[in-house]
């Protein structure tokens, strides 16, 4: 998928909305624990609950290795189960990876062919030949971590750089250079909207993956005034504040009223835009 | 195990040798691809061969993770392998993870709890929250990217910082305080011997893991001049310079030759410094 098919199914849906599917066994409401494989069925009924609201999902790898092999077969079997029903869902793996070049080859092929991921998420920290692997995937995508939504993030992120930068946007500003907006995505957290103006001024085209909002605490608002551009170019991600919205054996209705309800503050916020 | 143990089982054995299980599919030797887990096989045979050389195993997540369940399985069966009948063995789970708190709580769960590894490399890219998890663990160790033996080191990890400190001396520095010598090892490429001194400078008593001797090109007697400590403080990781060595049915004994080498030559150090 390019950036402009995501264009496409943003102004489709009239939302630009992602959804973290950040499966904790130990959340999972009790009835489905009987099936042989519960997070699979409690994706599947997240999914078919908000498919028609979203533009994306992130699986968290985490959660899926904290469950062995298990684990990894529920998350084969919901690519699977999007894949088959719902083939225009933009599809990302937040697996925060990054490696040396033979290492990272290996990462894309586990993610970007065995699993048919569209993006995964890539921390930067190894530099050019960590990332280059997933960039030779055609229609395959690159998220590097530029400004994440945590404390940690002013460990080192936010330091200063010589010459005045900081660490952040050294990071967008070489990440930039190695691909492009049909290959490339940052991570950028909305608990700092106001810091998305300094992204934009390196990466004004660029597609963002905005964690942060809901459960974090970032709004919505700020990060559409300081983030959006003439494609939207913005992919909001809410994980914790739409799966888990109620853990009954009725999740599935609450999941969905929060998705509506962003879906609905997204599109007032692309009308204002003018983007639909 | 912490880094006393460690420390003894290095001088029990003459040897900080850790041998990477970058294991690739498609290196398997043909007469093991009959089994029905030869990834496992080819494990068994090469820990078989040289368990009484080495002090650590690190398994490279990626390849296990680009085979899926059935790589997954294979990891799972190694450790296993591994636990059973060599428990001195301390084992590295080469993963380069790192995520916001919750997520690290997730990963920590899957590599300490259900796998058994000793330690973990991470990335420290998304700062505090996402190595602490890590260091709650009593006996267990994040192994954090210092600075790496990649051409993409020069990227960020090179860059100065305000202040005149580069990236990975203030990552180094700042690790420091956040654990201690028994929880907490770093990454410092053998290609990048000379900057083991300023290093050293910032971590004198930690222990560090050096990946590049071999077929990186590094050299064992710069990084063993310019990087152990009275403690040795070395773990030195050798993968494919070790595991094919050869490539025909007798690859278990080229790769006991080319751990023996390395052993003999280490033993030789650990003696010049006065270790043993």
């Amino acid at each position: 998928m390019n950036s402009e098919d995501l264009f496409n199914n943003i102004k489709k849906k009239s939302s630009f909305l992602c959804v973290g599917l950040d499966t904790d066994y130990n959340k999972i409401p009790k009835h489905l624990l009987q099936e042989q494989y519960p997070m699979y069925e409690f994706n599947k009924r997240i999914i078919d609950a908000t498919e028609d609201l979203v533009v994306a999902y992130k699986p968290n790898l985490a959660f899926y290795e904290s469950m062995g092999t298990a684990g990894w077969m529920s998350l084969e079997m919901t690519i699977n189960y999007i894949r088959k029903n719902y083939p225009e869902i933009f599809l990302i793996a937040d697996a925060k990876r990054g490696d040396i070049g033979n290492t990272s080859n290996m990462y894309a092929r586990a993610f970007f062919n065995n699993l048919d991921f569209d993006a995964i998420t890539l921390s930067p920290y190894m530099g050019r030949d960590s990332i280059q692997p997933f960039l030779e995937y055609p229609q395959k995508w690159a998220v590097v971590l530029g400004l994440t939504s945590n404390d940690g993030a002013e460990d080192f992120q936010q330091l200063g750089m010589k010459g005045d930068k900081l660490l952040y946007e050294e990071v967008i500003r070489k990440v930039v250079s190695w691909g492009n907006t049909d290959n490339t995505m940052f991570v950028v957290g909305a608990t700092k909207a106001e810091m998305l103006d300094s992204v934009r001024a390196i990466a004004p085209d660029h597609f963002l993956l905005i964690p942060g909002v809901g459960a974090q605490g970032g709004s919505l608002e700020e990060v559409v005034d300081h983030g959006m551009n003439r494609r939207c170019g913005l992919l909001v991600n809410a994980s914790r504040s739409i799966i888990y919205k109620d853990g009954s054996n009725k999740f599935e209705i609450a999941a969905r009223q929060a998705a509506i309800d962003m879906r609905d503050q997204m599109e007032s916020l692309l009308k204002k835009k003018g983007l639909i």
